[in-house]
């Protein structure tokens, strides 16, 4: 990693885990947490990718409400209101992954300016962070709300070298999204991948200038190279 | 269907069966051919619509290798180069839905101009009809390969009404996947979802003007709207 003056981090599966949400939905729905939990994440996605391509951005907010709304109806459940907002209110206080609190920790002691690009509205982002406890780590939380058109359309990651006063070549970007890190390295970012779950990574031109399996790895691996 | 004086159709999973390759896929790999069908197409698509984002176009061909490859890596499988072309060669000749020849056959008849609107490279979409005896239904057979991004960008849609010469709410667009007759609907044509399997549609804002089970389905309603 040369000259890296900044790390920017994605929110969603790479600081907090999206699948804090399957104990919730398993209470509703008994039996079917895990298969909500991955369907809702896979069409959330893909929504934020057909919604930008139509040029038809609603916020993240709003698309993935629309992600579950297709899960609960695809599985034939019946649900409420209340039950509805019960799960997608899950998405405001997510978990982070457990090292990230205090690998976080370890690279502000090193000097590093952190932040977060993210596809969460601004109000998501701030919230699953508070929760967290995690605002005082980040200078920077950044969503491409601003934009109005999500990851991995390249002009949002210029979002993140203009509020920091950086240039792309020295941010540090960092996601656990194979797509994202596709993307954030295709506009220009120097990235790490954080492959916890011993994934494949995508064929989509680029590859990780970095893979760790934790935010802890990484942490050590710039420590070690001062 | 209002004035409806052409009908365009999408290609793969619309009029042809993607799943086809899951044949020579189990051949290959024993007891694998399902799943790597399933994941393939999976991965095709998100490819498309990733590299349209980050504005990285590589042809629909080349995107169908990559995903099989992905595919192929994350089943940790072997493989050798002459078994990749053998199973990417499967999508050359594509088998038709079972009643899609006759269909045509009947909406022809009946006078309506018929074309194709499909992601796939003109090479790949001439070989697959003409594979299937389909070459002497379809006065247009046209490919996002001239725009260099794929659906559901709106502007590889306008191709149909500029080439077929009629007004966009003059085009009754047919697809199997609710992304591409969502994509369709919001940029103004008529649209048909054919939804063989019962899916559910997704949760894109717009849903279709018709919605048959069957090609077959829609040329016996339109020959009863006269």
């Amino acid at each position: 990693m040369d000259n890296c003056k900044a790390i920017v981090f994605d929110a969603y599966g790479t600081l907090f885990d999206v699948h804090t949400v399957t104990e919730k939905c398993e209470l509703i729905f008994p039996r079917l947490g895990g298969k909500i939990s991955n369907t809702w994440r896979q069409k959330q996605l893909e929504y934020t990718w057909l919604r930008s391509l139509m040029g038809r951005y609603e916020d993240f907010w709003e698309v993935t409400r629309d992600a579950l709304v297709f899960t609960l109806k695809e599985q034939k459940v019946e649900w409420s209101d209340e039950a509805l907002s019960d799960i997608l209110n899950e998405y405001l206080h997510l978990k982070p992954y457990n090292e990230v609190p205090a690998a976080l920790g370890k690279l502000q002691v090193q000097g590093k300016q952190l932040a977060v690009l993210s596809n969460g509205t601004p109000h998501m982002l701030q919230s699953v962070i508070r929760h967290a406890g995690l605002a005082s780590k980040f200078s920077y939380v950044i969503s491409v709300d601003e934009r109005k058109i999500f990851k991995p359309f390249m002009d949002v990651y210029q979002l993140a070298p203009d509020k920091l006063g950086v240039h792309k070549e020295e941010v540090l970007f960092i996601s656990s999204n194979p797509w994202d890190v596709s993307g954030a390295k295709v506009f220009g970012f120097q990235v790490c991948w954080i492959n916890r779950f011993d994934k494949q990574f995508d064929e989509l031109g680029v590859e990780p200038d970095v893979v760790v399996r934790t935010l802890d790895e990484l942490a050590e691996k710039l420590q070690r190279e001062g």
